[in-house]
């Protein structure tokens, strides 16, 4: 890469408007990601307004062969969508583009252009009458682009899919600067190869989204929430067997937190008054949504808890009374991530594996690790339903944990994905690679996977402009 | 391509066993696509049994730049899978690979070789107590590999998706001759660029799927069919989102069927009693799934039928007594292919829309043809639920269909296809582009989307030795 003449600057304010190239040293919300993990440095952030202006930049950059990080909310965890040390890349914030295109209530779709905020898109969707599933922790500063260019997860995916699965079609800037015009409200179009599916989750390293069409559904008449002590994963498991038997499609939310997680939280937030955990090494969160009422949605679960407490699958379960209690049963499940930051400093893992081989792998993981750092505690949590696991290590208690995860992370988390590998799992099931898990990646995808990867890279974007150095090392 | 020496048939035979490579005269089932389009002619065939034999295969005639057709159950409808008329290509037949390699109830998958037939598939979930969705007219012949390589949909993908969204993931053999192993039980998995969903729908263009893993879903309770008479395929539409509002996902099918289509049934297969179709324009086929029991689902149906009936959506509606009625509207809705074959020769399309815009296409679509064919009957029906129409034109009464197509077909697609793009909509919904829509896709798909594909061509097989000439021209 040359180094980039700074006339670069002035021809993107040319484009958006000497107003939108930021410069100088006030872009630190632009430069440092979301969890204080990278802090690099911009030639500018550059934030254009119109799928044109985008076009342009994006030209513009090409040709004076200076790489553009692609930046929705900046929220996400793999450091994808913040610049590089050298001073020499260009931030596209996507911020300034967020218009609402349209809804199409018959075809149950809506367009949005890539800077607009989750949590208002659901707003949206929910009052033109809609459901719009996707739902995160970030939803309030996150952008769609970003979701999907990092092809989000979150609670709902046992239902609805990943974010992949919610977009019908996409309009994406080519890293030559045209526009590809994608957007399509089409179920079904079998005319070629599968474009919208490659731009989603590669995390702005071949083109940049500038606009989606994404599915609506929907809403739930009711929705319900229970809580359920077992005294095993393999317990939970065959409790997610029964939930898919007996709800179907209604079961919308499958979460399991273990002991020490839940500790936590009733450590550091005693008030949430965490119900059950005492009791079991495991506590399951289930969420039907339910298109006839709360009443028959009661009626599901109190058939499902029975029969699994007659085949002693379960220890004990509430369900809540009413919504109020059912979004407070959500508040404890989301303030593990929050309980974790009280208790200091951990080595955070975002990983997936087969169903049936969860109980196995956590045993194994468990020893493992414990064999490596006596004492060492799991803050065990995530979607069992999409066999995601959020696996954190603690340091061991009376030890700096700080000090811990400075001198013991690569080795921590070495073990944890070398587990992983062994059990045919993932290493990052909905956070990505971006930069923090780039060098990881070779050990635990096949070479051909790679080599295919970087083939496409080198096909759609020869000069390596866009984003560079994540997915792919540069 | 430079002409093939013969003794690429040795090396071939010395990979699978002389028995496994196939030359003569007696190769039409190989040669000729299932609709009887084209018909070519095949260096040879090969059967490889093992995807080691698939590599090696690969491998052979990549170093001797002869090109592969594979091809599964040779079903398609769009002469993909068939060799052209040159006699160099080699077709690459993987009904051998048709060996289950593992069912795991817990995690709900199927992994399955290419070669597994789609029917036997559904039996074998069936009998592990779970449903594989993906249902079709070509079930007993076509191949799961096929079914992938073309993203199949059919009559449940308003539930279920396509062959796409079951998948979650693949083996294949590269351009190369190396072999991916993407299987993966993993519903989430954010680890570089979707190759699965880049090798479902590329027609055997960019590699060979030689196994898949599977979705699979819990087995319905009880399954029930409605049959509904409405004025227009407005009121179509507004009874979709009627069903999806009162049946949420338990809505697995909604077909649509025009006046003359339903003719056609009742006056070929008069025994069938096709039910309410002189009443109105339209009928619609609606299938509901249920989790608890037919009583539930009747009752749900009762709730919706009469809500339409008060609204004036519907003019009149019976629902299904019994499984055995339900299967025999079922097989009314199957009949209108066969129906068309006695009626003699048509125009056929297989068409999506945007669902808001459908009825406003079809009356475009319907006046541009009458205005140009006076007298030209429209066989109009399909799954309205995914926005897609096979819509057949047929000569008008008195001309010699045969005659009518050989000489219209060509005016009569492109009118219908101008319109489609006018409407947004999609030329290929669900058969893909093979060989017989190569060339209308220039005018159909813009420059940018045709550029980036054959970017992902050139990259993965550079040497235009996989199903050359289909999708991208050679």
């Amino acid at each position: 890469m040359s180094k980039p003449a700074p006339e670069i600057v002035e021809t993107l304010a040319a484009i958006v408007g000497a107003g939108n190239v930021l410069t100088g040293d006030d872009l630190a919300s632009y430069e440092q990601d979301w969890r204080g993990r990278a802090r690099g440095r911009a030639l500018c952030v550059v934030r254009p307004g119109t799928t044109d202006e985008v076009a342009r930049v994006v030209q513009a950059c090409a040709a004076a062969r200076v790489s553009l990080v692609p930046q929705g909310g900046n929220t996400g965890l793999v450091a994808g969508s913040v610049p590089d040390a050298s001073g020499a890349q260009v931030v596209l914030s996507l911020r300034r583009m967020a218009a609402l295109r349209a809804i199409d209530a018959q075809n149950m779709t809506i367009t949005v252009e890539a800077g607009y905020i989750l949590q208002a898109l659901q707003d949206t969707a929910d009052q033109a009458g809609f459901l719009f599933p996707l739902s995160l922790g970030a939803e309030g500063s996150c952008t769609i682009g970003g979701n999907l260019a990092t092809n989000a997860g979150g609670t709902q995916v046992v239902r609805y899919g990943n974010a992949r699965e919610l977009c019908l079609g996409l309009e994406v800037v080519t890293a030559q600067g045209e526009v590809w015009d994608g957007l399509s409200g089409l179920r079904k179009d079998n005319t070629g190869y599968d474009l919208r599916d490659l731009y989603v989750g590669s995390e702005g390293t071949l083109g940049v989204i500038t606009a989606a069409t994404l599915r609506l559904y929907p809403k739930p008449a009711a929705q319900l929430t229970a809580w359920v002590a077992v005294d095993s994963l393999e317990q939970a498991c065959t409790l997610l067997g029964m939930a898919h038997q007996h709800l179907a499609a209604g079961l919308t939310g499958f979460e399991v937190m273990n002991q020490f997680a839940l500790g936590l939280v009733d450590k550091h937030y005693p008030h949430l008054r965490v119900p059950l955990w005492q009791q079991t090494a495991w506590c399951v969160l289930i969420e039907v949504s339910d298109a006839e009422s709360e009443a028959h949605a009661r009626g599901l679960f109190e058939q499902m808890l029975e029969a699994a407490m007659e085949q002693g699958v379960i220890a004990d379960a509430i369900i809540a009374e009413n919504m109020r209690q059912a979004h407070d049963l959500w508040h404890i499940r989301e303030s593990i991530t929050l309980a974790q930051v009280e208790e200091g400093f951990n080595v955070k893992h975002d990983v997936s594996i087969p169903i049936s081989l969860i109980p196995e792998f956590v045993r194994a993981a468990d020893a493992a690790l414990s064999a490596a750092f006596e004492g060492i505690r799991f803050v065990n949590f995530g979607h069992l339903g999409d066999g995601n696991l959020h696996y954190n290590i603690q340091a061991p208690p009376g030890i700096d944990a700080k000090a811990f995860v400075a001198q013991h992370e690569d080795q921590v988390s070495a073990i944890v994905y070398d587990t992983v590998s062994q059990y045919r799992g993932s290493i990052s099931a909905e956070h990505g690679i971006g930069e923090l898990k780039l060098h990881k990646l070779p050990q635990h995808k096949s070479a051909t996977a790679l080599a295919l990867m970087r083939s496409i890279k080198t096909a759609l974007d020869p000069h390596n402009t866009l984003n560079p150095g994540r997915v792919l090392s540069a």
